[in-house]
Order: structure tokens, then sequence, then C-alpha cells
């Protein structure tokens, strides 16, 4: 199948772009009809060169287009430093919110920044995560719990009648990788993994987050005195920061149901994390979930 | 008055030996003929450079020295990578430990090097700032109650007779850095500072330390949303991880008299915040500390 097959030509494109990507779907219907990417993320362009950058990744895709194509985005595009802002939508309200048009010189697109959602109180925002809530809400119309995220900034929404009622996003993945690469702690971490050192690291955390920043140093004199191994320092460290964490959410989490959007080993760090509070939880795959946002955004359209 | 005349010839050297930073004292009894210092601290030296690097600075106070000449290090020098490993003195004991010979191929010189201290349960190092306690505890000999170093690593030290019981060191000092230099939020500091924002900030981490992370990230989003100006968000910023530490700290400064070392604007910060705690805290110039530390040692020979 390729572009040059007329029966093969996208109706529509959905466009993830966040801060170092860019992946982009030509869509026909619900289907898409192959997969493109690119590692030219926001972070790298300037307002002015967004349209061209995605013009070029689309390459044949867009021949034969005569009328506008409808282009759905999502992510940091839509931040103040991005291709167009576009504000965000308060919660409540159900994900993926309608759009922003961007007006574009190529008269073959027409494109439409997807906005993240915000909170007042406490101040809170999102942008990517919100579509990808939205895919899991269309696959899975009567959820009612807590989903989280796990990234590099940890999202926790609660859901409720296809809303998103609240949510709190906990810095702890920036932390881990500011902490195992750039701080004294890392002339202690290493190749490996400790689920003892992960398990036990969590429970410590969790009965005394306030000891945090001594736990952390801990890790460095366990290494000096003790001979800790890079692997367990690496779980402590997760697990420490993961159990704050979950002391700090527990009124997300505790007696919900909850769904974590992701599989790779953050994703199953939590999980196990959460097991091991007694917690009713699953991962779900996070891949899809961006896509059937914007296709969830396309059907609303 | 020079090192050409006899009088102002040094019968000791005291040496301050960081990671980042040298500092040289020629000293005669109790008396600093003068101070010398360097930025070749240990974090830049092999183990085979140091005695060049000291001799290089101490130039013309070595002239005329025919026997050797009793040089007292303390510092990151005594680390397992630095000039010499002087092994951790274990607590409880009386700071300045007895220090450990160092061979030089200068005839000129009889070096030692301090140890620092170390804590079994729960594990914990210092290298440094026993040096300055012992300064302390020079000038005041019947202190009883705990001692605060601010710093990147900030050290809580109960001391009882003359002797440091307990210690634990928090973070807290490179998470600021870490944060406000290195992460997301990097975008939301600035010049100025905010009393009441700080003070507020330690209030809420005290109330609420597992919710840390997230916080942290609301200074992004309290940005994005409601214009925190940038000096309250670094106010705010040093005030949650000052609060989390108090709150982990509190066995050591509940109900007791505290000492910080040091005048600058962290201690400060420290000092604000267990005033508004209630506490009975005075701080007390550092500068003077490591020398008065080094004095101590030698008055024990």
């Amino acid at each position: 199948m390729t572009a040059q097959d007329p029966g093969a030509r996208p109706d529509w494109i959905a466009v993830d772009w966040g801060t170092s990507h860019l992946r982009v779907w030509p869509m026909r219907g619900g289907t898409p009809l192959t997969r493109l990417q690119s590692d030219r993320g926001m972070g790298q362009l300037s307002p002015d060169t967004f349209e061209a950058t995605l013009v070029s990744l689309l390459g044949d895709w867009l021949a034969g287009i005569e009328n506008r194509l409808p282009v759905l985005v999502c992510g940091m595009a839509g931040a103040r430093q991005g291709w167009r802002e576009a504000p965000y939508a308060a919660v409540p309200c159900t994900p993926p919110v309608t759009g922003v048009p961007v007006e574009t010189v190529d008269p073959r697109l027409a494109v439409t920044i997807l906005p993240g959602l915000s909170q007042t109180q406490p101040a809170d925002v999102m942008r990517g995560e919100e579509t990808q809530i939205g895919g899991f809400l269309r696959g899975t119309p009567g959820f009612d719990g807590v989903i989280c995220l796990p990234g590099t900034h940890t999202k926790w929404a609660h859901v409720s009648a296809q809303e998103v009622v609240s949510f709190r996003t906990f810095m702890t993945g920036e932390l881990f990788a500011l902490l195992s690469k750039q701080s004294v702690l890392r002339f202690s971490m290493g190749e490996g993994w400790d689920d003892a050192a992960f398990g036990d690291a969590v429970g410590d955390a969790m009965a005394r987050p306030a000891t945090l920043a001594a736990d952390l140093f801990g890790l460095r004199a366990a290494t000096l005195l003790e001979g800790l191994s890079p692997g367990a320092a690496k779980a402590r460290l997760s697990g420490l920061l993961i159990g704050v964490e979950l002391a700090g959410a527990r009124p997300y989490w505790l007696g919900q149901e909850i769904v974590i959007l992701g599989e790779d080993g953050m994703a199953g760090a939590y999980r196990d994390a959460l097991v091991a509070q007694g917690a009713q939880v699953r991962c779900v795959p996070v891949d899809d979930m961006t896509l059937a946002g914007l296709i969830a955004a396309r059907e609303k359209t």
C-alpha cells in the first residue's frame, strides 16, 4: 500500500508532537495507513518551522490531495513556545477537548491543535496525557476510577462519567533522572536492579516521607560504608521516590480501581509498589492510546 | 610581614582541602600568618598531584624550613579518591580525631590528614564538617545541643559532652541546585526573593511532606496559570525543600538549643524557618570554624 494508490489516500492526519518527538499517522477513517516519525520535537523548533517540518515528513502522503486535509495535533506543539498556543481546558471536562485552528501556508492542510488540561486548586497542567486518557476512555467508556500515567512528570487523574474530575502531577521521573545522572548519587548507581531493595525503599519512604533528602544521601553513605551494589542503589533510589509519591497520592489511589497507562519498566515499578499496598491495578499499553485519543477527537468533529 | 622575615616563619600549616577549593594558612602557634587560596580542589586532582599543588601554593612560605613542618589537612583530600584515604571515625567521638600520616617527597613537610565521621545506623558520612564542629566546640566547650551546617549536603549533628553523638545528612542544597538550574522548574526561576512565599512553602511542606514532588511541579503550573513571579518561585522552591527537611529532622531540633554554622543566605533561610517553628536558634560565622578546628587538632598532637 503506498500513497500513490488512490485507495490508500488519507482522509485525515493524526499527529503527536511532543517536546522531543514527532509521530504522524496518515489516516483513513479509524485506520492508520502508516506511521511516520522524527526526532524533530517541539523543543528544537520555532513557531515558523512546524509547518515545513510536518509537510516534509508527510512527503508523498500529500500527493494528489486537493481539498484541505484535516490534521489533528496533540502534545507540546500547543504550548506557549510551540506552533501555536492552544489554551488549557479547565477540569472537570471530557477529553479530548475541541481544538484550536492554525492557519497554514500550504493549502492542503487544515490544522487543529488540541488543548491540554488545567486545574486551579491545586494549580496543575497537562499537555498530551489528556489525549491518552481520551484514547483509553474511547475503548473503556464506562470507566470510573484513577488513571496513572508514569513518566518524567507522572500524572494521576480521577475519572468519572467520562470526565477528568481532578489530577495531580508528580515530578518523580525527573527527580530520578537528575539524581541518578547529575547528583553525587551517580557514583553509587549502575546496571542491574534489586526487587527487594525497591520494595523495602517504597515501604520506608511511605512510612517516613519527610526524611527523603536524608534517605537519598544515605544511598551514598551505604555505598561507601557497606558496599551497596549499584543495582540495589538504583532500585532503592527509584523505590524512595515512588514511595514518597504513593504516600502523597494516596487520596487518588486508595480504594480505587487503578489503570496504569504504560508497560515499560517505570510502569512496572509503579504497579509493583501499588500491588504491595493491596491496590487493584492493571497496566495497559500506552502506545496505542495517543492515536486512539486523536481518533476520538476526530470522531467528535 | 613576609616569609623572608624569620620571625614570621610558620611552625605548622593548616589546610582545608575540599572538592572545589583549597585554603592554606601558614601558622605560628594559634595565629595565621596569612591565608592562601586556590581553586585546585580535590575534584580536579589525582593522588600524585596533591603534594606539588600544596608546595606550589605555599611558595616562599617554605623558604628556610629545615625540619619537617607539620601540615594538618581536613576535607575531601582524605576521601578514597583524594590524596590518601583517611578512614572515617565512627560516632560517638570527639572531633577533631587523630589523623593519618601521608608520606611526601618534599623533606620539609610532615602531612597528616584528618578523618571524617561515619555512622552505621542510619548509614551516614561527613568529611570536613567534623572539623568545623571541632572548631565550634573549641570556642564553646560546654555546648550541649544541635549543630546545623547548611550546604549542598546539610548536616545536623547532636553534640553532648564534646562528642558528636549522632548526625544526619540531607541532600537539600543539591536538590535545590538541580531543580532550580536543570529541571523544568528552571523556566520558572529568576532573580529576587519573597519572604512570605518562602514561609508559606515551609509550612505547607512541613504539613504535607509526602506531596513534595507534586508541590514542586505546582510551581511550574503556577507560573503558567497564575504568573507566579520568578523570585517567589525561587523562594517557594527553597521553602518546600527546607520545610520537608525540617519535618524529617524534627527529632534533631525539637526542644534543642540549635546553632547554625553559617551566615549566608542559605543559613538565614534555615534560621527563619526554624524561628517560625518557635525554635531557639542562632547563626555563627562558619569561615573561622574550619581554621579553629584545625588549631584544635594541632593542640591535640
